[in-house]
């Protein structure tokens, strides 16, 4: 592996006395993040209606592109041939590439709510888990494809993001105990195969990525401290929690991340896998989270919603029709310095690409300064 | 009528020695037009997919907006209450807005290829032409409604443009003599009732707002010269051509601007409706024409298309796959300046909006540089 001195090092800059939180940083050959961190996600290389410059704006840092979506299309390899994944889509900031894992098993299980991929379609016919990889097929076309470690391995180094997600089975959450132990031991043998791989490959190509593990352990306390202790040995750069926030009751997510707490390393960065409401961002943060990502800013921007410090509205709402307020008074967005709740509900009714595009721009906005004072106020304390 | 001095003042600042084109400035309480100007159309009070800063970053000087389609929704009513379009939308430059003629007549005749809403729809019952206007149904709700030339210049008013269209009939292309001659006479005598009715209510309102004339007669030269000669007679800040690029052959076309021109007043801006290839716009410009408007390059973005030096491309074209190119390479715009087409590719193929959007931009400022160069051609001429 190449060596560049502090190179994904992390810095804990602060730590709060009123929770686990901290502050901190995080270096990588595009820039040092600051966290606690949102990273808005740009499935296809894209984040929704956005500009890479207009990101940058909104106080974005880093954002996350998905293995699975840009493997089937445009391929791993034309982006490799346009230079990389930044070059290709023009953001020159950080990028985290997730491993295709959630994507390729939400076409297999009880994902329904959560991996629309699946809708419609014969589940049992598109997946099917080997001990190797995972064997499916693609929505597009129903060609057959396999992941193996080291398959998305090859993918995540040709894509070059700055960090590159290990390939792991996120059971769903109303699995067996017996099944989520076994698909937990699977994602631990994958991830030493992804850690081979990829020491093989920087190696030759030279390029400066970090590979962070994912724990896994579904909704069972011990197998969770079990696939902590396992990924936290592995001494990564980072270290990813996976396989939350999919469908459970959130008690039982922040019971599961206060319980593999105490196992993750001080000094490295943890990021769980698919948060992103304000509520659950500063749940988080509370306890000690440095990462997090989630498609709801530009998700709910589509569907005419907004993040507000009064909770979300939906601007189609009648009685928006000739509100001359903007979303939200406390918001010193592009959207709300410019634009009438009355307006983006005529862009939303209408259709119009404006209007997905200033809700959007308002709710990835939005987040970034609902975590930034969290910080500040982290910052500020004695 | 409110009287400031050199508003609407239109100066012809040089004339082509080598064809009939000129170069001017036409003064509004929003900014002075320089012309020849090509206006971006902004149908439902948005650019689709543009933000305003971005389209005066493009070179757009006015935008025009669709009377109709605001009519209908959100309502002038509405948009007056918000303090005009101006203000609804957040452009600062000037605007015009067409008269909703031309979205009327085509509900109900033969304009199927250009009159996307009266598709699928029972044509006759739509749209009844009566002598003192137009009774239409609504295409979103069937509610009937009523188009005179006091209707259209109240519902004008209330939006507040700093130029606008009066009311007028434009018949198919393949109308009759008779039917043309009948046509244009109304369109006459609907043009004394709007001067009537916009001069009481600029009177009352105060509000700065140039009515603009539009010459009709369809494909017959002698009517094309009657309706000029009467429309150049009412002294009105600016006059246009109407009716014209409806489906007919260029030469058609061409044939009939020339044979107005000699009754168009030097001294006032002329407008081509509905003109926006790069060619039509090059013709237009060497007729003495100042002004025109086109949905096309944001229609064109939508569909993955785009203007280039060496002609339109179609991005989605195999060929573009692994082009690291940009669209044009002459371009100096956003777009051609941070993208390739192996990108813009991706996105279209992806139905990613942000494709649309690097598509729309890149055709408004690709059109606006085009008259850029004309006008610095005739500015070059001894």
């Amino acid at each position: 592996m190449l060596h560049i001195p502090e190179m994904f090092e992390f810095k804990v800059k602060k730590k709060s006395n009123k929770s686990k939180a901290r502050l901190g940083a995080f270096k990588t050959a595009h820039g040092t993040i600051q966290t606690p961190v949102f990273m808005p996600v740009g499935t296809k290389a894209t984040v929704k209606g956005i500009r890479p410059e207009e990101l940058t704006e909104t106080g974005s840092q880093i954002i996350l592109a998905n293995t699975y979506h840009l493997y089937l299309r445009p391929g791993h390899k034309l982006i490799k041939k346009m230079g990389g994944l930044h070059k290709f889509m023009n953001w020159k900031g950080p990028i985290l590439t997730d491993s295709g894992g959630f994507q390729v098993f939400s076409l297999g299980d009880s994902f329904g709510n959560r991996g629309q991929i699946a809708k419609n379609k014969p589940k049992q016919k598109l997946v099917k888990i080997l001990e190797n990889g995972v064997e499916f097929r693609s929505v597009l076309d129903g060609s057959k494809h396999l992941f193996t470690p080291e398959k998305v391995m090859e993918i995540e180094h040709d894509l070059g993001a700055d960090i590159i997600m290990a390939f792991d089975e996120c059971p769903a959450p109303d699995s067996s105990k017996k099944y989520t132990k076994e698909s937990m031991e699977r994602t631990h043998r994958w991830i030493i195969e992804c850690k081979k791989e990829h020491n093989k490959l920087i190696a030759t190509s030279g390029q400066i990525q970090a590979l962070f593990p994912i724990i896994q352990g579904g909704m069972f306390e011990d197998l969770r401290v079990e696939s902590a202790k396992f990924m936290a040995g592995l001494d990564l750069p980072g270290i990813a929690i996976g396989g939350l926030a999919v469908g459970e009751p959130r008690e039982k997510t922040w019971a599961m991340v206060d319980a593999i707490l105490p196992y993750l390393p001080e000094n490295k960065p943890r990021y769980i896998m698919g948060i992103g409401t304000p509520e659950d961002i500063e749940e988080a943060i509370k306890r000690g989270i440095d990462m997090f990502d989630c498609v709801l800013p530009t998700r709910l921007g589509r569907h005419g919603s907004a993040f507000t410090h009064a909770g979300q509205i939906h601007i189609k709402n009648e009685k928006f029709k000739t509100d001359s307020s903007p979303l939200d008074k406390k918001c010193n967005c592009y959207t709300c310095k410019n634009y009438t709740k009355a307006y983006l509900r005529h862009l939303i009714s209408e259709k119009e690409i404006l209007g997905v595009h200033l809700l959007s721009y308002h709710n990835i906005a939005f987040l970034h300064n609902f975590v930034l004072q969290i910080k500040d106020k982290i910052a500020k304390e004695d």
